[in-house]
């Protein structure tokens, strides 16, 4: 029903709020890092699935995209980003959508961990007479997927990617449990570790002949913390755009720079209890309680005012469809009602960014003059 | 990407598949469980947001609809439903929105439970010459929003609002806290204790001589296991045309009811730890971890095969965004990648199918010969 208002006021809630002059200042850092350590940086665009973004990420010197499906290769494709990697392993029911990019001309890299996935992208490729560049993914932290750096099945891998006729891009890498951490210490470690993993399987496929083109690696906290990348071609990140209380708690930015909020109006009370009811809950934050775990717990997201400034000590502590809990963290207060009385308008930063941005169809971009415009995101596959 | 597929193998994976068999099924307990006790049913249609869901509902004899946000008060009521009871506190900046629906001839009732946002509706209502109809939302369980039966507030509220020129339609409550039960004696219980709360709050309304037609109570546990509801004129249930896993766990459905589940296809292996990766993760499942602290935890969801029939043990026990970690729950399954190989496809149930639901722009309906409808749902506010 958003009909181009002037300013957050006039934003029905709930409405995901992007501070862009914060966004901006991520980019910027962000960038300024990779260009420092001297390797390209290939944003990881499933934070936002948002073209305006992915726009100013490219603007500031990013060289091609990361994307977690193929609509998003779909859609970014036709906003004329040629260069894309699908950052999860390819599987054959797959192939005709990854087919269908590279013949429209999109330089779509695929991924794989396994020989009989690919066996089945090598005798989809013969088939249809294509040659897909195919990337290998290694596992340098037990996270999730990928393939350890010495195990045997790399070669053999690769060895059916190349005798096969595929185009062995390189290999891969995310070291998705820096997350986990929350010392700088820590963060530079498991950089180091993501970075010799990927660098040792590289070499391992060059020593016995085969072609490695590209060594990738990244994750929000490892890139931000390493402290060298050699060997290293390029880095991915994703979440860094908007960065969130998990990042805090991660101990990579503060909540100052999270840019990503959720504006809402205060429609009730409880104030024995000392809560507000707001009408953001769970379905506009998000069920990731991703803080639950680490140092300080936000609930489902840290108060904020209009202007964006943290409200000390206030959280959202509770979350149904449509109605969040609003509470002081030590004790109830009982002056709440009167403290944000029904109607006043606040901002929620979230526990994580890729999770809170996909209950909202489009993100209302807050310019530094007060300005809203209305940019639309993916959903779905 | 889904171009009308004939079977569930021809869906684009990750998908949200409806069993419809299980659905009516679930419909039609539910309706002749409110007909038994007396009592017009109004769904509430925040999880499923779906018009052929609804219409289903309606067709088997529910009496009007419970919405969450002011958008599917408008979707549905473009689908011809007039009777719309919007289950969030009204707020001010939402009032230009109630009234546009209200003059375009929607019997939309919207709720109160404060004396401010009473005074801001009669006020709104007097400056646009519109008479809203307005219940007053009851705490019967502490759990959320509400005026306590006995409280003072609630002939304050039912004054303002009955002076003011509002229609007094009734009260409402939900005691949402039925969801921490899990006996059938306790949720008998707290039935009763959601029944006899709001009829004693419409008792004290009739008392001072203020109209009170409507008595509403409802959550999909207490409609399902209520004894009697005397003085209840209707009941309001919404995942009870799902089920989910934490139904299942709070005891109102075998897991063979749930009607909703995510089709995903294996997409690779840590066979060592016994994983099987599949392309359901949270995005897919939400992040919606329900089952956490009930007596039986099924991790993002429980494994079933592409038939629907559970396959006992297995549960999606981890999951990033695009990535869900399938294991067996007591030991490593050494043998998962013989078991589940790249490419198969299964279907896991969901915790909550209210958030699941809402990842997809769109559901999957099965029917019993096998065939799939596209159905879509409403995203966002």
């Amino acid at each position: 029903m958003t009909n181009h208002p002037k300013s957050l006021t006039g934003v029905d809630t709930p409405a995901a709020i992007i501070d862009m002059h914060r966004m901006q200042h991520n980019i910027q850092r962000m960038q300024a890092r990779m260009d420092a350590l001297g390797v390209r940086f290939r944003p990881h665009v499933k934070t936002t699935k948002c073209s305006p973004v992915v726009k100013a990420q490219i603007s500031a010197g990013a060289n091609g995209i990361t994307v977690s499906t193929l609509k998003e290769a779909a859609h970014f494709f036709d906003d004329g980003i040629t260069d894309i990697l699908y950052g999860v392993g390819m599987v054959a029911n797959k192939l005709l959508q990854a087919l269908a990019l590279r013949r429209r001309g999109c330089d779509l890299k695929i991924l794989t961990d396994s020989v009989d996935s690919a066996r089945a992208i090598v005798s989809f490729g013969a088939e249809h007479g294509e040659v897909f560049e195919v990337w290998i993914e290694i596992d340098t932290d037990g996270h999730r997927s990928g393939i350890r750096p010495d195990e045997s099945a790399l070669l053999d891998v690769a060895t059916v990617l190349h005798e096969g006729g595929a185009r062995l891009g390189g290999v891969m890498t995310h070291a998705g449990s820096s997350y986990e951490l929350n010392t700088r210490e820590a963060l530079a470690a498991m950089a180091e570790q993501e970075r010799s993993g990927c660098v040792r399987a590289a070499e391992r496929l060059r020593e016995a002949g085969l072609p490695c083109p590209v060594v990738s690696v990244g994750s929000t906290p490892t890139a931000l913390r390493a402290e060298h990348l050699q060997g290293v071609t390029e880095v991915r990140a994703g979440v860094y755009v908007f960065f969130d209380l998990v990042m805090h708690n991660v101990g990579v930015c503060s909540t100052e720079d999270v840019a990503l909020s959720v504006l809402t109006t205060v429609i009730g009370h409880q104030a024995e209890k000392g809560w507000a009811i707001v009408d953001a809950g769970w379905m506009a934050m998000s069920r990731d309680r991703g803080t639950q775990k680490q140092q300080r717990d936000f609930g489902y997201g840290q108060v904020c005012g209009i202007d964006g400034a943290v409200i000390p000590g206030y959280i959202l502590s509770g979350a149904n469809q449509e109605h969040g809990i609003l509470s002081r963290e030590d004790a109830p207060d009982t002056d709440i009602a009167a403290r944000f009385p029904i109607g006043t308008l606040l901002r929620i930063l979230p526990n994580h960014a890729c999770a809170t941005g996909a209950q909202f169809p489009a993100y209302q971009a807050l310019d530094e003059e007060g300005g809203i415009t209305e940019w639309s995101r993916l959903h779905g596959w």
